[in-house]
């Protein structure tokens, strides 16, 4: 028997809701003689409002004895741009080396895509997720005023990039295509852009049965909408990896659909898996969001605690959820279902 | 009488076949009275392989004189990723000034988008053109080796903004809509995205007519094929504005139809309309290029010069033709076409 340590952060506005979700469907997919142990953490705009504290060193150090995290989403319009974010999700995500930022793009049979046609979609999106734009690296002088300059520094390294392109060559090479797609803007972006190539060729010579092809990620979004059945694996930054995923969603049924895992190999730090919807505080608390993209995040959780038949029967309930669904369920109302599959 | 003097630049690739076809309609929307004045440029691949040169300086002299440029595409693969990027196509924006990156996104009738529905689609997206992540600062540490560090570095200054963001208010102004959208990802670029933020709103208080609102960039990418009707003018950076703009040519049928202009509007400097698309070395030479996106550009030149009545008579000859469009047309019958119904 196993015990399963899980961080649970359902943040704000609709992550409470999903989480909830979220858990019942893992709690049905353990198996009996697994049990879950889950910490909750109030963390958000919550906490902000009343500490002006956004991660505590208290909560990080608790975290790191914990197997895995389970967010839900982060942000509030009370609370400036920026400072959640930065402070407590990039934040996890940096301290916890989450440098494997892995984000589906599968269209599910019966969902309804924007495309035309009936696209078959089934990718996905390695996102680097601890380097690139997303350091923190910049600043502003004479700040405030008509001469003010603000700059952003996007950080790259040949290590950080190394291990993000040979997952994603693994990834790819486990797939029936094995196809892997680079992502950047070599012809612009020359310094960043020419390293995450000559890596990207480097690493695959280790893969000679994969193949692969580069693409600028101004094209890549064109092939998003008009040919997104060419896209097996895709490697790239964290910041075109960040606006990709979000038009993988799209293209897939929508942000209610969409999964991520951030993840660290290693398991020297928890890995982290939330939904790639933010916090919708629109529709918060009134029982109308969708909790299946956190449900599939629960399904890649146990992928990665090595629960893989578990993940599997997830998976499965969230698609035959889906090729039946039809009128309105509230979020406990999917949940209730997509659990009962996965327990029947 | 009036003179214009015309620098022509068709590159490499297709670039040649379309500006044939763009001067074809140029010529024949021009009041008799008026005297068209061209000079050929040979840059690109070729001069590059010939003198390892993408732009003498004695050419850049001589473009200064020039009252507008009409540029084809450059960029061909025997020429490594970035050195005619940056050697020619940004150095031209970048010593001209060219701040202001004009992009329609309309969706003529009859064209098909590879969205389902039959999404109504006219907005224009203002990109900044000589800031940004663009503007080459970067470098490389350890290059070549497993140490390798590359940074990119974003330069934004408040100047630089003010005057694309109200150039951009001002279009939306006199436009039916009167609606303007900033796409930032000021949540993480906070030093940047707080100053776009801050001038957006400053400068919004001399156009209280202007409905404002902001997205961050990976939740624009989902509108633009879910929601497009949703957009009348965009403001955004030059990185941002490089991804939604193919992505925004994409859902208008393609960047087959996708026309821009690189304007200093201050008239010191010529500025310089090319079609979105790339020099398509794979379909070179063979009379396959749709030049409409070249011909929309030279409608954005005579806009441009003044020619406000030729401009519109060179859309409607493309809009008419698009509406009519069936079967297959050479390059030059396309552009045939187009000159015929502009000059009948
Ligand atoms: C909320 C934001 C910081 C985050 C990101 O940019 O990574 C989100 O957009 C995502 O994709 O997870
Ligand atoms: C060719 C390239 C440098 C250019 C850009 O990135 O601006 C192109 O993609 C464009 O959009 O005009």
């Amino acid at each position: 028997s196993r015990t399963i340590r899980l961080a649970v952060i359902p943040g704000d506005g609709i992550g409470q809701e999903v989480v909830a979700e979220g858990l019942k469907v893992l709690r049905a997919a353990l198996p009996t003689d697994t049990k879950l142990e889950t910490t909750e953490y109030d963390l958000g705009a919550r906490l902000y409002h009343r500490t002006g504290e956004t991660l505590p060193d208290a909560v990080l150090e608790e975290l790191k004895g914990q197997d895995a995290i389970l967010l839900g989403a982060i942000g509030d319009p009370s609370v400036p741009s920026g400072v959640l974010e930065r402070g407590l999700l990039l934040k996890l995500r940096f301290a916890f080396d989450h440098h494997i930022n892995l984000r589906p793009g599968k269209l599910f049979p019966n969902v309804k895509s924007p495309l035309a046609g009936d696209p078959q979609i089934d990718f996905v999106v390695v996102r680097e997720g601890t380097e690139g734009p997303y350091v923190g690296n910049g600043g502003t002088l004479r700040t405030g005023t008509p001469q003010e300059v603000a700059t952003e520094v996007s950080l790259n390294t040949a290590f950080g990039i190394e291990r993000v392109v040979r997952d994603a060559y693994r990834r790819a090479q486990a797939r029936p295509r094995k196809k892997l797609t680079l992502v950047h803007k070599n012809n612009v972006l020359v310094h960043a852009g020419h390293l995450w190539t000559r890596i990207f060729e480097q690493v695959g010579r280790e893969f000679p049965e994969v193949t692969t092809d580069y693409l600028h990620v101004d094209a890549a979004t064109i092939f998003f909408v008009t040919q997104p059945e060419r896209f097996d694996v895709i490697v790239t930054d964290n910041l075109f990896g960040d606006i990709l995923t979000d038009l993988a969603a799209a293209v897939t049924g929508g942000i209610g659909l969409a999964a991520s895992g951030n993840i660290n190999p290693s398991g020297d730090f928890p890995s982290m898996f939330e939904p790639v919807h933010g916090s919708a505080p629109d529709i918060a608390g009134q029982g109308k969001a969708d909790p299946t993209a956190t449900v599939l995040s629960v399904a890649m959780l146990l992928e990665h605690l090595g629960f893989t038949a578990e993940a599997a029967r997830v998976e499965a309930a969230v698609a035959a959820d889906l090729a039946e669904r039809s009128g309105t369920r509230s979020t406990s109302e999917v949940g209730d279902a997509l659990a009962a599959r996965v327990s029947g």
